[in-house]
């Protein structure tokens, strides 16, 4: 058994952890700090927790708790992990980190396992992608080195879960409902982490970027059209998305009108995957649940990776749809 | 044409009573005064309004802009027009409120101009009746003297609009969404407004009140119970209702399959009710638009009424399916 | 391991016994026989049960591969299982139905294991409660013995899951998004059993029974207000609540602010409930998933009781928030 | 006034039709033919429709009721209005046609009135275009004539009542809700008109289309994607979106934050457009009504530009936020 501290436990990716963990066979949850809610009840603070006895525990709990061997999942606020997470590593213990803190930082592993394995198994501090990051690098690193490409376009469609649990006037119910809204048309604090991601591969080309959110909680669709300098082939390019995840416990490619689906991800791990090119385009179409595989999902499949458990175990789950 | 002054213009309520008064055809919207977002146009704020020319103006624009037989419409806080209308008053405004503040006070009439017209064709103070009151007011009054009555049950679904603008975590779209949300079980601020509404008209019976909030924007149904001590006579509960109601230019009564929808009356200032009696219960289902007939829809009928324009002046729209 | 059959597999409750059932770790689905769609994956009929491997088997699929000591589920439309179950029980095994069939009939066990647990153990032929009737009975069935009750409201909330997933103008999107729509005011197929159910434990004051449909997929609420003839002592209520469910694994009894939940029940086998009593009323709160404890749910924890497994084998998920 | 028939009305964008002439000051509704509602209330099929007086009438009724002059606005299937709105013409109406019948045919006019007013004023026939189209062709065609295109991406994302009121599984309530369902990944039947709408104004560049339904009942976003050969002048391309829509009654031009927004164009004929370049691609995101530009108001704004009325006759309608 591993025992697991969650530091900043009051979000909905902290949540989606715990609901996870709290069902893994080989992990102990053993802190759940939170700085906001400590002394309350997980359910109370999440009704869907209602059947879990956890508590959050006080600032300072990790610390108090924290032995060798012990990881720590930080779910807090950006910022707040860039000190606290190497602390942890020099007390022994091993670390993943849900917020953007550490991705574009060389000292931490990138967390996207279909694409950085080996780095995660060995690493002290993993960098879980973001929700966006995740579901573009999943469309468009299977590309790299088919051709020059000219430019891409990433039109992205977020559930609202993905702005947190904080109050605000655009994430009311009165204001999603009905709408879907572009944002961040100036620039979207996750382009860096997808050019660098891209370019890490050898994709450099410009990405034009459009979020928006649209009135579901959870799920993400994000369609990508890869423009290449030339024709591309067919058959070469769904050659290398089978190369690329074929053996992928989580990655399920799809075709013809077969196309992915929300209700098919949420809750889960998953990820779906429609790809089809004509002539010089090749678009792509990707389904994750932003708390799954853009967020928890993800950090747990981590966690696995770096203790060397199986790597679905505890995310096996079916969808429920709704 | 009337110069009306909007006091409190940042709300949802008073958003949806600019966008009917913008288009009466004797009402000039002269101040809509906005202590959190004076300067800013009224579309900037609500994407709804862009077609509209209107600014919010500083505090104390309605003050420096009244003059003698003005309407101020008072959409702000509870508590906040306690004072500030009796000074419009004094300054030889008529008013309408559309918070609490004047709906358990003598001073004001009280705005159900289906049962009040004669009242609030002569104030000076309107108290505008809340939304949960409106809807059961106009389901229970007209069983007014039709035998003793044991227990009455209200149990109400409300758009999330109803909760206002002001960020809560309880009514983000993540949270709302999915659920059906009952709340006040220990006691909710409208049911003194319900149960003095009824006592005035001689119905005295203890009232057990519980609403809900339903993953909707606007709308609201009520389902009334009135349990009576003997059987009713069903032909005199349904003539009782159409004498009440036969020549409402707003009230619609349905029978048999035809059942209130909301769909039917947002938008709009109308109320639908079905009512049917088995035995000794009388079921009335009443469906307004909460911030329609119980709120802004209402506040203008009842400023018609005060102004002795036609009563439905700038109020027959017919609503967008949505 | 028991094989399981389920007979009438492409509607929604099918597909959450399926979800239910594959990752159950005594049961082995053996068909899954379907009539509209023989040959197609499950995962392309419904996307959520994308990543299982299972087919829609042939009509008579069941009947070809049935053995003796297995078990036949019935998910098909109310009148199929009527003489289909009575013959796969001639053969040897033992059924579960999901329709109404049985429900009023004495030759079956009624299915509600809080209050039926030992029939249910015994019975060949188990009638699964539907959702209103589930829902209504472990509300009301505690104030058995409590009082002379004069009359019982019952206001019902359901997702449109249980309208079932065969195509109607009033189960489009269109028609059900910002509704809340009573229905079936003039009598509705399921209260002569929320009657049965009552009366048959003592209870048989006469039922004002108001179902709702709201704009969410799955998850119901139920508002039961039991009009007693005299006060009744709020701690024998509690009491009375206590005894009957204390022990349940899966209803949970809230109390104060903290009331039932949709998010906290939908995707399991729970139910939560909040009880009050003022004077000579209870209302009790009550809130199941209209797919969980309202069908497939309480389906497999009837196969587990039948079986003598441990009754939540398999029905410990977490909810997934969304 | 002027006698209008709609012919085929019982779809969502009749009833639309119905709601917006039903105010029209110069315009009488007189027959609404309906082969499937004959006899019955507009508002018992379209609870939105309620306070109209308006019945649908039997097959047969446009031809027994039409005189010269009159007009007829077509809204049944594809297919139907071939032969029948020519013989209308014959007969002295002028015609307008809410199905494809007409869209690709040179006898009648394209009615997309900012770019073809003049054809729409003099045409017995216009055929009102499809609302991907529009929205597509308001986005797209103010770029003609600023250089070589190299591909357009078109992501379109739908409100459901786009895909009409006949039942459908894909449509219904538990299908949409919680998902974004890409569609036509193998071609959509709007792409023909799409891509011939902009080659007659000289933008020949292969089209890439992905629409999508998202969980909304009315509304369309479609953010275009144009990459050019060569960088383009930013300032050139605002130019050009000024020059073509300055002057419009209905399209909105924003800029910065202010992003286009379904609430706002929602029960409207309003179009909003956000136009942004950088380096070769051009950014528009635009937002209509479906049921609005896209259908019904469309054609009421073709209807007043065909008889000589002011263009935005009876299409002044402030949004209602929901």
């Amino acid at each position: 058994m591993t025992r697991v501290h969650v530091w900043g436990s009051s979000g909905y990716a902290a949540a989606e952890t715990i609901r996870i963990l709290s069902r893994h066979p080989e992990v102990e949850l053993t802190t759940l700090e939170s700085r906001s809610h400590a002394g309350q009840n997980a359910g109370d603070h999440f009704t869907a927790l209602r059947n879990l006895p956890h508590r959050f525990d006080a600032p300072g709990s990790v610390f108090e708790q924290l032995r060798s061997g012990d990881v720590v999942i930080a779910a807090g606020n950006a910022g707040d992990a860039r000190t606290f997470l190497p602390e942890c590593v020099a007390r022994g213990a091993r670390t993943i980190d849900l917020s953007s803190d550490f991705r574009l930082d060389a000292s931490a592993a990138y967390g996207l396992p279909e694409w950085n394995r080996a780095s995660i198994a060995a690493a002290d501090i993993v960098a879980n992608p973001g929700c966006y990051p995740t579901a573009a690098a999943l469309a468009i690193l299977p590309l790299a080195g088919m051709g020059s490409i000219r430019t891409i376009v990433i039109d992205a469609k977020s559930g609202v879960s993905g702005a947190g649990r904080t109050p605000r006037v655009d994430t009311l119910f009165a204001e999603v409902s009905g709408d879907v809204r572009p944002y961040g048309l100036g620039g979207h604090r996750h382009q860096p982490e997808i050019e660098r991601t891209l370019c890490e591969r050898g994709i450099d080309a410009p990405v034009v970027f459009t979020p928006h959110v649209v009135p579901i909680v959870r799920g993400m669709l994000v369609d990508a059209y890869v423009v290449f300098e030339r024709p591309v082939d067919a058959d070469a390019v769904e050659s290398a998305f089978v190369r690329a995840y074929g053996a992928s416990a989580f990655v399920r490619l799809l075709s013809g009108d077969r196309v992915p689906s929300l209700p098919s991800v949420v809750g889960t791990n998953d990820a779906e995957l429609h790809v089809d090119a004509r002539d010089s385009v090749v678009r792509i179409v990707c389904a994750i649940d932003n708390l799954g595989k853009g967020a928890a999902g993800q950090a747990v499949q981590n966690l696995n990776i770096m203790l060397g458990y199986p790597e679905a175990l505890s995310l096996d789950a079916r969808t429920v749809f709704c």
